[in-house]
């Protein structure tokens, strides 16, 4: 095998945490066992992450890459109000990689699984010609018939995002426009180490409070777009009431382009009817309202002045480097 | 998004069949919800194929990229004597790769997925930078406690093989000696179209034949070094017994050591205490006993003259092309 795959596949069955109650036989045999408790579905996600399209190397340091690889997948199963149970990593690595980038990209990704209470229970190692890529399964539980799906947002339902919105561009943003070539990713945690709002899916099903949820990967714009095309309805939403992400050391806020269309926020996007009361906060993360669902099937922005202009779904794609 | 992405996932969409009692619901939310049978346990497998290290574009239509990538996963489940339930796609194309390539390679995997009642229940799709790769996620399920693992051989079980061994590699051998450029797949069949062998494994189990099972991805000299090893065990084999693959219009067969070294046959290679009764046959597959499993951890290979030689788990990789 090249390039240590051996050497890393040992790794990776050494860490693997064998014999939890969930997976049952990780790493080691042809397919890993997993046990999901009695009366609940499971969920399944995929995500692919290609360096020059997802990420740099220079820009971003190999923990943040891993830890990000994971978050899409984790911040998936928040968006059905799931509980992850565990992850398998495919990894396709260039032969002059460093091994030390392999092993700090392994160390991102495995603490926040440890964090989430996640196996790495398999996975796959080759060779790629001279991009990193990295195909990350993750799967979850949810109670039967509880998964909280893009499709049940109904006229008059209103609509709330988690967090702040714009953080992940923001950073990007400078990066794009070499205003700085290194980012600190303390000032930029939202783009360097997005934590996804697991607690939060949980809570908003176990209360039944969500009536569609998806998690903000492509941006408001889109992703809205995407709950109201499953759900058949439409949006308005309060330019002024969305948080806008506040990035750099001067905590300066992002502009509202960024907020309405920047991806990779992680940020939960959710309906709920409006007869349900919604807590400003679950656990420590705010919660705020932007808007609410309306029966034409139109996107609609109202600025300060309630002027109305149609928000369409905007090219998040060629930021994504 | 970049070359036809967008139509790929519309299609995908259309074609993964909703509603099945087992996948709730598919492609078009942040994740999908499997149902598992209550008293089974979850089997979860990934294998990740890249263009030139498991194919070359020039030597293997399409459909049977896509073909051979389900079937490394479906085998997984196999060797587990599991049943499959749902796969996930996930997919970097180059852009200058036609279209109608990648409709050929979506009618070769799905063509086997309609086969063995599994559906493509999600996936992503992304841009690459001028090697195609594919890794595919199968999700199967087996009754609780009852999979077959690698590590349960035992001193004194006899050790078996289903179908015949090397035609994989003979078709790979041709190829790279040069002696043909285009192979007709009907010839090959266990190159360009292997059929996992999903009845066998799910027979084994569910007759508790089988005391370990593998299958034989790499080589059963490399294999069978892998299920000596987790069952802390060696083996010796009989070469004379070994059933070698017909290959070509001539239906010739292959060398010994393609049988012994050469992969990705997906044959089932298993073991089974003495005292049970192994049929010849299970479905139309032919099983055939090959040695037997011993104390002494070494593998061992007895020619016709019954002189032992030590069989070294040996070099499948540089025949992956």
């Amino acid at each position: 095998m090249p390039f240590a795959e051996k050497a890393l596949i040992e790794q990776l069955r050494r860490r693997a945490r064998r014999g939890g109650h969930l997976v049952r036989l990780g790493i080691g045999d042809d397919c890993a066992i997993l046990r999901i408790a009695p009366g609940c579905e499971l969920l399944v996600t995929t995500d692919l992450t290609i360096e020059g399209t997802h990420f740099r190397r220079e820009w971003i340091p190999a923990e943040s890459v891993g830890h990000r690889c994971l978050a899409r997948g984790l911040s998936d199963i928040a968006a059905m109000g799931g509980d992850p149970v565990a992850a398998f990593l495919s990894l396709g690595l260039p032969r002059k990689l460093p091994q030390a980038w392999v092993n700090r990209f392994m160390e991102g990704l495995l603490k926040l699984a440890d964090r989430f209470g996640v196996t790495l229970a398999g996975g796959d190692v080759s060779e790629s010609r001279d991009r990193v890529f990295a195909d990350i399964m993750v799967v979850g539980s949810v109670p039967h018939n509880a998964a909280v799906s893009r499709a049940g947002a109904r006229s008059g339902d209103k609509i709330y995002v988690t967090g702040a919105l714009g953080g992940s561009s923001g950073a990007l943003d400078e990066l794009l426009s070499s205003r700085r070539r290194k980012l600190s990713p303390k000032e930029y945690p939202r783009f360097f180490n997005p934590v996804p709002r697991m607690e939060v899916g949980r809570f908003l099903r176990g209360k039944n409070l969500a009536s569609s949820m998806i998690d903000l990967s492509d941006g408001l714009s889109t992703d809205l777009g995407h709950i109201c095309e499953e759900s058949k309805v439409g949006a308005k939403i309060q330019s002024g009431a969305l948080p806008l992400a506040k990035i750099g050391r001067s905590r300066r806020k992002v502009d509202l382009r960024l907020a309405l269309h920047g991806g990779e926020d992680y940020e939960l996007l959710f309906t709920a009817p409006a007869d349900k009361r919604v807590p400003v906060n679950i656990g420590r993360v705010p919660i705020t309202e932007i808007g609410y669902i309306t029966r034409r099937k139109r996107v609609v922005l109202l600025n300060e002045d309630d002027a109305a202009s149609e928000l369409k779904a905007a090219g998040w794609e060629h930021f994504r480097r």
